[in-house]
């Protein structure tokens, strides 16, 4: 299956208790493109500044991620900077400069409008929804959003997660959202707004897929010793778990849950190393071995 | 096998946003007890003053736990009040009155001191060294301990922790106890400190198991609309884990993983109500019934 990504491609600036590094390759649509791309064939859609690094693109290319829908306009390319502390679970925002994103609207080519996977990154909901305007008749579209978003562009917010099949999101996010503390019953909520299925994303405490018939699995994140730089785990979490799928060419409950769990492989590869420096040169080995080491970490009685 | 629990019997006054109740039955030993009782045998070792109502003696009764070892002694009950909040992960200690445990000395009755199975639950570590002195070689010996000991009794504390097995704690207490932010390596710590087993509860987020050879295994909490009353969800669990083992009579790693699930699911009925009210009516059925969710909700893949 083919996979459209619209998002963000940025230079982020991070700052951490064991480093920092400034304009590093990032962005929703960059980490969903790389993850996803160890599956599935990806289309990425998104706006690049002039001063867009040419590592970015060949990264990418790399990859073998489609790059005509990546368009370049006059001015600088998306920034944003962040502050982890010891605690990796809160982080500080420092900037966020959209400069070139503010006069984006994403304009899918032609070849991308029958993609049969879309996933909405993490951009404004306006955006989103323009989107979902040009493609015809995908078989599953998915989204992920932000806390900045529901506080700013709630409406647009809930436009757009009423036309999903998937919503990503995290634990708070999916409180801030309903105003629900139990997530069962924020969850139920979320259904209510539209989306058939729902994946709560807990960080270390690992991911819940939500489904209708009261369909749901957990998954626990991998015991790391180190969370170097969590920045893009989420988006790289949506590209296992997308990509698998394309790759199967199927929705079917327990491709879902392995989707899962690829999703949760990939995303503690990112997190090892600042951009998608661990995330770029894995091998399918290294992935199956993290895999294994997932069953080993949850297998119990007999199935 | 024989359980030999010593800890606390309590009075609690529990408010949470649901409501609240005066001198509820609780405490560490009663708590770990009714829920082992769902599996194996019980010997409680516990003190209680004269006011201790005879409710909560049948209670125990009821479910076959030994009270010969629950001493009486001239004052009132150990009394504790807290105070929960909408976000159920913390809570304030709105009072604690040792009143009869101030002067307590744990004495096991001489057919306890050969138990299969010793459980310290969470006393003051000193009167915990002094049961280590009673029992006579115990295949498990497994504790649990609280943030106001790490504070106020560290020494006596490690030392009971490079004598025992198995060590039960929350992540929090990992953290406090090691200043280590990682759960991996707070563990590594805590294996070197003596234990071959360390399980890290994380409440809502379920509980992982450490042990030797790098044997880890995750399993996730029931997810619940309401959590009630989540006091005394560590020691069910406890009570739930080391019961089941006693059943097995092996400590087999597969029966470590089972007796997991089986402690996250005691754990989640006493959530439900105040005090035990829903955790002393099951039946069979209501308890496999939960381990068939919790198997739903966990698998994956082919085994």
């Amino acid at each position: 299956m083919q996979i459209v990504v619209v998002g963000s491609v940025a230079l982020d600036t991070i700052e951490t208790p064991w480093g920092s590094r400034e304009d590093c390759l990032g962005g929703s649509a960059f980490y969903f493109a790389i993850g996803a791309s160890y599956f599935a064939p990806v289309q990425l859609v998104a706006v690049a500044g002039t001063d867009y690094p040419k590592t970015a693109r060949a990264t990418l290319a790399e990859r073998n991620v489609d790059l005509i829908g990546l368009e370049f306009a006059d001015g600088e390319t998306f920034r944003w900077g962040g502050r982890y502390h010891e605690d990796m679970n809160q982080r500080d925002t420092l900037f966020t400069h959209l400069n070139v994103f503010e006069h984006f609207h994403p304009k899918l080519p032609d070849n991308y409008c029958n993609a049969d996977i879309v996933f909405l990154a993490n951009i404004h909901p306006s955006l989103q929804l323009e989107v979902l305007e040009q493609v015809q008749g995908p078989q599953l579209v998915a989204m992920d959003t932000m806390n900045l978003w529901i506080d700013v562009a709630r409406e647009d917010l809930e436009r757009v997660i009423s036309k999903v099949d998937l919503l990503f999101l995290n634990d708070q996010e999916a409180m801030q959202l309903t105003g629900r503390r139990m997530l069962l019953t924020a969850v139920q909520q979320l259904h209510e707004m539209g989306p058939k299925w729902v994946v709560v994303k807990k960080g270390e405490h690992g991911a819940i897929l939500f489904g209708p018939d009261k369909q749901r699995f957990a998954v626990p994140a991998v015991l790391l010793h180190r969370v170097f730089d969590p920045t893009g785990a989420g988006d790289t979490f949506a590209g296992g778990f997308l990509g698998y799928l394309a790759k199967q060419g199927s929705l079917a409950p327990e491709h879902l849950r392995e989707a899962m769990v690829y999703g949760t492989v990939l995303a503690s590869f990112v997190t090892e190393q600042f951009s998608v420096d661990h995330l770029v040169g894995l091998k399918t080995e290294d992935i199956e071995a993290r895999r294994e080491e997932l069953r080993d970490l949850t297998r119990w009685g007999k199935v």
